[in-house]
């Protein structure tokens, strides 16, 4: 299996790790993620070297981990401090230590090579977070719960590059008929890609109308945003018809940025965390609570299709697949996130000069 | 896996499909079964050949599938005749129809060659079924639940020409312990099996004894009609000692048809629907119900030997089969199974002038 | 997957098998498990034959099996002797009888080559079980009730010479940290396995304080003798501080021979019988039933642990073992047993006199 690995991946959110060991497979590791004394997050490869009972059955001693077989314990880095029943502990005696940050109320783990991973890496294109902390946010937030999904991560990234699924999956939520035959248009800029519909002169869908309150008909747009490999952003809304298509205009309407984080658990099966920022009605908790038990409602619906198709995909009977007009984000997007796994596993075959492992891994808080 | 597939096989319960999208999977293959508005029934391959979601998950518009997914819609024959988001739509995007008749209150559907599909090949043995039609029938019927059996169907079709089995697989039941070593007779019409046992002035079974009301003991018949691959009509009853062994002097006495429909869904599971046609208390329902209830009870006892069988089969420990006398049946069934199967394939490496695949299968009601 | 074959291995507790029968998978053979009408134990392989029914789906007949199909009838030794529908039995009906014997309150079986069964091989290293039986005896006896681990067999009987996880798996029940860093000694008499801990004037374990009624400290040891390939008594217990490290002091104090008889299932899973003989509170029923109690709740402590490592086993992601010093006696105990396999395996190359299979294997009753 082919997976992105030096990349940051939303692991778990932030609320989850208190004092707690928490185990979670990330791109096919077994991790168990949990802080220090002081809070500093930390992820470990969830096996003692010793007898491979995960250490997430262990105990949290402090800012180490204790074994729950023999009492083994490790740091931070996957060091071992001690070895109950002897004075000499054995070098070979370490777990790996993934790079963790915190960032965007989640915790992110790099899998991949410790030496490149950087905060600077961390996924920067959502100023609107920053805009939402605080007592007078200028966003809305709310955030949907931890999700698990028996589907290949990009079967839940190419359903976010597809406007066209609306109509049909979320016939009860968010979609509307009017939008069903106009044509997407999509976009690539660097590995980014921009997948974008206008519903011009259109009823608004119900989820906004709420908020908007508009007398008639309403210009709609959508601009699904896909960051390679599994950051998605939604941003859509509504305003008056004969709207300018800028930035700015859209500001000026009812407006959602709705965003997907997605890490491959395992080939069939990831993890799903979402939130929404919204530019109105931005402190209050009830119509945070509202909307996201609406996307709970909508992103079920697509969880249903994406795991159907998974299961489809696994069974002896296949057939020939067809290619529509619609699929130009879905391809792009493929061939994208296939381009840079290539590139990221011919540069791994170059003998690099960096350390790995054991020790060499630092705990990174954004 | 060989399966005959140029084959009427039973698919559902006439009643199982109203409005519905049924999804049965049929020799390995996931089909989709529906009506038109005009009740006309139809079957597609349960998968939209754009991203494989099941059709069966989709909506049905009138005489058309659309897809749950983006909404491609497909008519009766496979044909598409919608893809949203573009006009022209791409000449692979069809499914496979197959072939579909209603017959015996039941939708078959004809897994093989749609061009060698014929209504007269459907199964014409039972004229009792005719009978059984109308306000004063001659004969009465009743219809056992739908039945998912964890057996291959062979397991259950060689259980259907076995009358040795049922002193002990069925001693609540149908057995007596008197018959227990009477041989039985094995003779092949063609392809069709008869295996037939006479069990003379002996006790009735208790589910004809109710209805019989014999003062004293009764000659009993068994005769197993097997019409290959996988149809079996059980002839049994009893009449007073002394009887003749013809079928005129047979519906003299109490005697019910018990009919089998078998089809495979895998290797290791199998489709069960059965019925009953009896020449006594016609119309009434309250019999017709208990002489269900009371099968249901009796087939439950052979689906727990079968599903055990299957199960000691995949079963890594593995032995030595011993065959028995009472295996005559049994063996020319496989034999002659195996050689239609095998007919069937030399057949199908010829090249055949015929068409194949979506919009050659043609919708055949009888 | 390799096994000693040519042991006595627990099948079943006596009380398991009255009138019933029993199926159990013994080193992945399924057999079945009866009595006679005298009491005398029988175990065959639960396969008919004719289509591999499950002999234990069957019925008694006196101190035979009838199978639940075609009502074949099989005696202790294997031996076919009804044949329903023919006079003749076929030579090929017979099953594989297994060496039985009954023992320390269970059922044995031996699944290796029945000429080389004998009851002089049973387990005779617990000289305290005959002085537990009779109206006054001197050791109290108690019975865990039948479990089954899905782990491996060696990773329960490593887990019994390792005094060393007691302290962090069994933090509630019998572990103190106080022993955490005492060494052990490992020791070998033959195939025996000795593995010793003393820790010295040290506070009490909890289940044993309540008898001792200690006013101090005391001397505590732990002697875990294996008896390869999967038997195990530890001698464990409190006294005075100061008592001499002999057979006889210990006998002096608080003292509990806690017994292991772990018998393959399959190769990720076992059969797990425990008891417990103690020379204190002999015949209250309330200690027994209260120890019972205690040792379910720490041995499901193992349980956990053990069921996590094999999982851990079984999936893909795999790492480097790390040995430490509390190793020694799982190292011994691996290295002997895979001895014993290999001499077994060399011996059965040889083509041996002694017959095998249904009819030589005879049933012993000790």
């Amino acid at each position: 299996v082919a997976f992105l690995r030096n990349c940051w991946y939303a692991a778990a959110w932030s609320h989850e790790i208190g004092a707690n060991l928490l185990a979670r497979t990330i791109l096919e590791v077994p991790m168990v993620l949990f802080r220090t004394e002081e809070g500093r997050p930390a992820a470990l490869l969830d096996r003692c070297p010793h007898r491979l009972l995960p250490l997430s059955l262990g105990t949290k001693r402090g800012d180490t981990i204790e074994c729950g077989y023999h009492g083994l314990t490790f740091d931070c880095s996957g060091r071992c401090v001690r070895a109950p029943g002897q004075e000499r502990i054995p070098p070979a005696a370490k777990v790996t230590a993934y790079p963790v940050a915190e960032h965007l109320g989640m915790l992110w783990v790099w899998p991949g090579d410790p030496a490149l991973a950087d905060t600077a890496k961390l996924f920067d294109k959502l100023p609107q977070w920053a805009l939402s902390q605080g007592p007078e946010p200028d966003w809305g937030l709310n955030c949907g719960p931890y999700t698990r999904v028996k589907a290949n991560y990009q079967l839940l990234t190419e359903n976010l590059v597809d406007p066209a699924h609306v109509t049909y999956v979320h016939k009860s939520t968010l979609g509307t008929a009017a939008m069903a035959d106009i044509p997407v248009e999509t976009t690539q800029i660097g590995d980014t890609l921009l997948v974008t519909r206008w519903t011009l002169d259109s009823k608004a869908a119900p989820i906004l109308q709420r908020f908007g309150k508009w007398a008639g008909n309403v210009d709609r747009w959508q601009y699904y945003w896909l960051y390679p490999p599994s950051i998605a952003v939604v941003d859509f809304g509504s305003h008056t018809p004969g709207m300018a298509h800028t930035d700015e205009a859209r500001d000026e309407g009812i407006r959602i940025h709705s965003c997907h984080f997605l890490t491959p658990e395992t080939e069939g099966s990831t993890h799903y965390f979402w939130l929404q920022l919204r530019n109105f009605a931005q402190t209050d908790v009830a119509v945070s609570r509202d909307i996201t038990d609406q996307f709970v409602v909508a992103f079920n619906e697509d969880k249903v299709v994406l795991e159907a198709i998974q299961a489809a995909e696994q069974q002896p009977f296949v057939t020939e697949r067809v290619k529509l007009a619609l699929d130009s984000g879905s391809v792009r997007l493929r061939r994208t996130v296939a381009r840079m796994i290539a590139e990221e596993q011919a540069l791994a075959a170059v003998p690099a000069a960096s350390g790995r492992g054991a020790g060499n891994a630092s705990t990174l808080v954004n």
